[in-house]
């Protein structure tokens, strides 16, 4: 098998050649078909704090892959050989995560415990089906797991970039009323684009609305803070953006309004799974790019260098396809 | 009948008698057997702030009562004359709560909308009844409503006065390990008195014990952010107390670990019939000191002093029973 190795802080991933992975028990082999490109790998390839969580270096790098089950190890009875599945980055009870812990996705091969695979419908592609894995899955998670978006509600989304946009139009699929909010006029136009029902610059002009639920994916402090002021008596507000790490809260408001502030962080299989099922409809339309398997560096580098709009996704093993 | 009027801040409330009031449709008429006295009617007959809710004024005081109905009204079809009943002190659409908003329960009459009545069982005395619609009620809701707390789970309770020795004994019926923490000696002395597993000066001190969920009764700003710290992954606080109105919170912390941060204001009638079921056990003894209806006046004097321990519950036609 090939794959771009990450051995240290500051050193450009390596494209290597080593033997193929084995399915030990309760694991499958997976083909690569598509590998997406995340800038928490710009951030490890950067940043040497990230030493301390890669713990498995030099490890394969890529934490976002789907592709076809070509071996199925000891214990494994509900996948079988052939079947198209996406990855769940983490372990559900280790939180070890592909790309970090273990050989990742950037590779013709990888080995992962079965309980992270997810089914991928026959009308998903690969590549929507590796994009799904990361900014799907949080995004997924928080707006309807932790924050228990619902068919008929009325949800506000705090920050239309890779994640906000990925839930809001989730969120518009489910049949949600969706209010935006940004800074940025870029997004704002994006937020309009894919039919937010109200899009403001400022959270506070979400008052008139009054969402039951609010997504924070900026977490700027007074994003949250506003949040909590233009939601109702017991109302929400679900915070993923870690824009600002601390906030001055009211507990008065807090108390007197009942209301939940929640954390959220990644996701899980179901989330996946949900995120699948939004494409499968054909509605669902993040921006996607594709690059090939040998231009995963280079990739990275423009991801550097904020030289991309939406989500990278290599293509691997795809010549046969 | 006879009640104790509230005119206005200021000036000391009146023992009157007016005209019996009759049932309208959908509510019932009490005799009242028992009545609560509660710290916040000292607070609205010294802070004019509260003539702002009491938007009913000049009306009888007291949001605390349990009796037997004596009238029922049209439509009303689940309660009967003689029925055994408490009062959720706030009706649960309007949230006008009785003794502010209308007339309430320092009398030996009262109306009440029927969707407002709990039953009382045979073996809860009306004193316990009382009592157990507004400390008993907030310390439930917050403990099991928003808390969640069940049999088995770990449960951290910050501060052991009114409502925490109330919720924390409720707890350890339901058979939850409870891990009190409370700055004050005699508090804490009081938690190891009825039966808390582990007794804490310091919030932070519960580290090694990891309680799931935290009910912060005192609200202290610290209590809460160490709280926060304290709680595993998934772990939930939720905050009742007020003692201060905002807190500097660590949003890093709230995602990382993927925390509940809940608000927890009032309870239902089901908070009631918890409470209700708890005293049923014979095993949920708050401290109760009863007077007479005539002392109700001087009783609010000494709440006001501070020299009253536990709750006060005032008497009320108990001659014929």
């Amino acid at each position: 098998m090939k794959g771009w190795l990450f051995t240290e802080t500051g050193v450009d991933p390596k494209l290597i050649e080593k033997e193929d992975p084995k399915a030990k028990d309760d694991e499958v082999v997976i083909d690569v078909k598509a590998a997406g490109l995340c800038h928490s790998d710009v951030g490890a390839l950067q940043d040497p704090g990230w030493m301390e969580l890669i713990t498995a270096a030099p490890v394969i790098f890529g934490h976002e892959c789907a592709g076809v089950i070509s071996e199925v190890g000891e214990g494994v009875t509900d996948w079988k050989v052939g079947d198209r599945v996406g990855v769940a980055p983490q372990h559900p009870e280790t939180n070890a995560a592909i790309g970090y812990q273990r050989d990742g996705g950037y590779a013709t091969k990888i080995a992962v415990p079965s309980v992270q695979l997810v089914s991928l419908p026959d009308n998903v592609s690969f590549v929507e089906g590796a994009a799904a894995t990361d900014a799907g899955m949080t995004s997924h998670h928080a707006i309807f797991d932790r924050g228990g978006a619902k068919k008929g509600m009325k949800i506000g989304i705090v920050g239309i970039g890779g994640l906000g946009q990925f839930g809001a139009q989730m969120a518009l699929i489910e049949g949600c009323e969706v209010i935006a909010a940004d800074v940025s006029p870029n997004a704002r136009a994006l937020a309009e684009e894919i039919g937010c029902h109200k899009v403001y610059e400022d959270v506070s002009e979400m008052k008139a609305d009054e969402p039951e639920v609010i997504i924070d994916f900026a977490g700027f402090g007074e994003t949250t803070t506003k949040a909590l002021d233009v939601v109702p008596r017991n109302g929400r507000v679900v915070v993923v953006g870690m824009g600002k790490l601390d906030i001055d809260l009211s507990t008065y408001t807090l108390i007197t309004k009942q209301l939940d502030l929640l954390g959220s962080n990644g996701g899980t299989v179901d989330d996946v799974a949900g995120v699948y099922k939004f494409f499968a409809t054909g509605k669902l339309k993040p921006q996607l790019e594709t690059i090939s398997f040998e231009e995963i560096k280079d990739g990275l580098d423009r991801l550097k260098r904020h030289e991309v709009r939406g989500r990278l996704v290599a293509l691997v093993n795809q010549d046969d396809n």
